[in-house]
């Protein structure tokens, strides 16, 4: 029996308002019609390449082995910065080289990054406005065909890895962390992973803390949104795995005031 | 020849803002990869069980027999409130047990409705968060490739039925109504049925009515958008057979600052 | 080898607040399990017939051959415009008679335009506010399987041209033209064609010209996004070859104030 045709998966900061996704989809089934593409998410916030990075590494894993994933957050389109090509032992991810495969490098064993090269993959013109189409979605297709990824181009160490923002000791006592991402129902999702804030807990004996983010003091956590009384503000580890606050039937970054970057303190109580 | 694989459609509040829906798809695929699905639609307003169930039932009919539709609106998500499936005549819904299906109890000669227990056909671990992504989507893709119903857990009778707010009598001549839901183009969708109007103007000798909403009365019904002058209010049978007010070229719901829940009065003349 | 089934692609005004576009697909797969459908964006402004238009130029060639396209921006839904079938040598476009693919018949050789009159291929009720639904989709849907054009309608050559808003000569050294479309970074597209900008520069020995639009001056064009300083104002031709302003890391129209219509002049220097 033939093996599966991989899923390509597309996340971008193109938005749904344009017809930019519609487009790489067509070149995509245009270099290969038997393609399965598949949309994780077109609405990361213009140009920010760390919120693309998370949303991948909330995304990824849950695809099917040999997936290839596609990324798109690329401000530098058009100009020196180089399309690579990573692959891990189980998926694939094509993007520009600016760092939003970062967490991939942490997460996932790399086997080889390739700079994107062999240009009879790509389309016969290329713009310097939209690599999407023109270079990306067709080096997915034939991929996708089969073709082998030494076939694209060779081989390169010196990858853009960015400084992810990771959670710190301000004191021994106090972790401190960032909101990372802020989804549609108001949650707000910090980048203190539940192993960041085990570990920080097993300094106390009594295993007590206090969480302060804006200008609330938290002291307990939850398992889910209902958990809270209405309009109570609430931490719980999300559907990632990270801490994170919501407001039970409300907003909490709109009831808080609270955007991606806010403090996030956990002290030992 | 084998039977056709089943459609699985998808009615969430999740938005496209995030990964959730992608994600979802990603678990789905990994289960059965030659699996279908399609997107009704995400952008319910967060939370809000009816305009879901509105909307379910203004679509699943349109759908190929057997498909599964699987619907998530899911503020008690992690709580006790139970995962189910409905099985009628020619569908299958995976929804939780809070009342979205409540039109579905209405319109379809229900066959069957089974808590979702057995939970190897689960992702192997459940968080309290993200259900869809967990239980909903694995359980579609386990049914689509052939899992039956009576393997996924046991029969119920006492599910939850929501009491949809049917239009009522207030007087003898005076049908009362309300905005059931706003579209994209602001027409506001009532919950007076053609079928409502018609058995309430019977008892008129010359079919003679006044429709009103807001401050507006209206005397006839159109049969297009494009009946009614420029910024016209009109009122006319939508797509769903259901009373709506419309604008043409215009929005309805912001020119006349009508919200969901906005009474509706048809008084026979 | 059976011949591929052809991919059907959307292009409407329906955005996906709703179920419009959910439901037109279990039309199409109700008729067609076999169907692929690709959307290519749903958030054309309402009822907007020029934007669709450009949103269609700039896309369909992308596709394969043989693709369907529909478009639906239909402020005219049930009344006397008609429903056509446009074949080109590589296409067929279904869409209400509105003008919307004007740029089609200026781009595409094209070979015949039918009016869609057999009624048995749509749906057995036709409401007079959706025929996105009732006739639209399952007439794709008919088509990918194989119904020939010459069975759905009677041959027509009296279909609607718009006009379509071409650059204009001001002055024998001043091409005017206007801001078409702005897309979800704020780029701003004006229907000034790279060939249209060529063929006026043509007109300077030494290739000299200023650029203006709302209050800036222009005088270079750039290659890709990322050549202007943070917050410069930049003009270059897009991927769709049309030439365009942009804001790096910023929002051309949002900071110039700028809307679709604006006014864009290149004097010779």
């Amino acid at each position: 029996m033939a093996e599966a045709i991989p899923l390509i998966t597309l996340l971008t900061d193109f938005g749904l308002h344009d017809h930019y996704v519609g487009v790489m989809k067509g070149v995509i089934y245009n270099i290969h019609p038997q393609a399965r593409v598949v949309d994780i998410c077109h609405e990361v916030r213009p140009q920010d390449i760390l919120q693309a990075a998370f949303l991948l590494k909330a995304s990824y894993s849950y695809f099917p082995k040999r997936t290839l994933h596609v990324v798109i957050v690329d401000p530098e389109v058009g100009t020196v910065r180089r399309p690579i090509l990573v692959s891990t032992e189980s998926y694939y991810f094509i993007a520009p080289d600016n760092g939003v495969l970062s967490y991939i490098y942490q997460t996932e064993p790399v086997g080889e990054v390739r700079e994107l090269t062999a240009s009879h993959y790509f389309l016969s013109r290329i713009s310097q406005t939209f690599h999407g189409r023109d270079i990306f979605a067709p080096v997915a297709a034939w991929l996708s065909r089969g073709v082998a990824p030494s076939s694209l181009g060779d081989l390169i160490t010196d990858y853009k890895r960015l400084n992810i923002p990771l959670p710190t000791l301000l004191k021994e006592d106090i972790l401190k962390g960032r909101i990372l991402y802020i989804d549609r129902f108001g949650n707000l999702v910090s980048n203190i992973t539940r192993q960041d804030f085990t570990a920080h807990l097993e300094k106390s004996p009594n295993k007590r803390f206090i969480i302060r983010i804006g200008d609330r003091n938290l002291t307990r956590l939850c398992q889910s949104y209902a958990e809270g009384n209405e309009k109570e503000l609430i931490a719980l580890f999300g559907s990632s795995d990270h801490l994170e606050f919501s407001l039970n039937k409300g907003n909490a970054a709109k009831t808080l005031g609270i955007h991606v970057g806010a403090e996030v303190l956990v002290k030992i109580a």
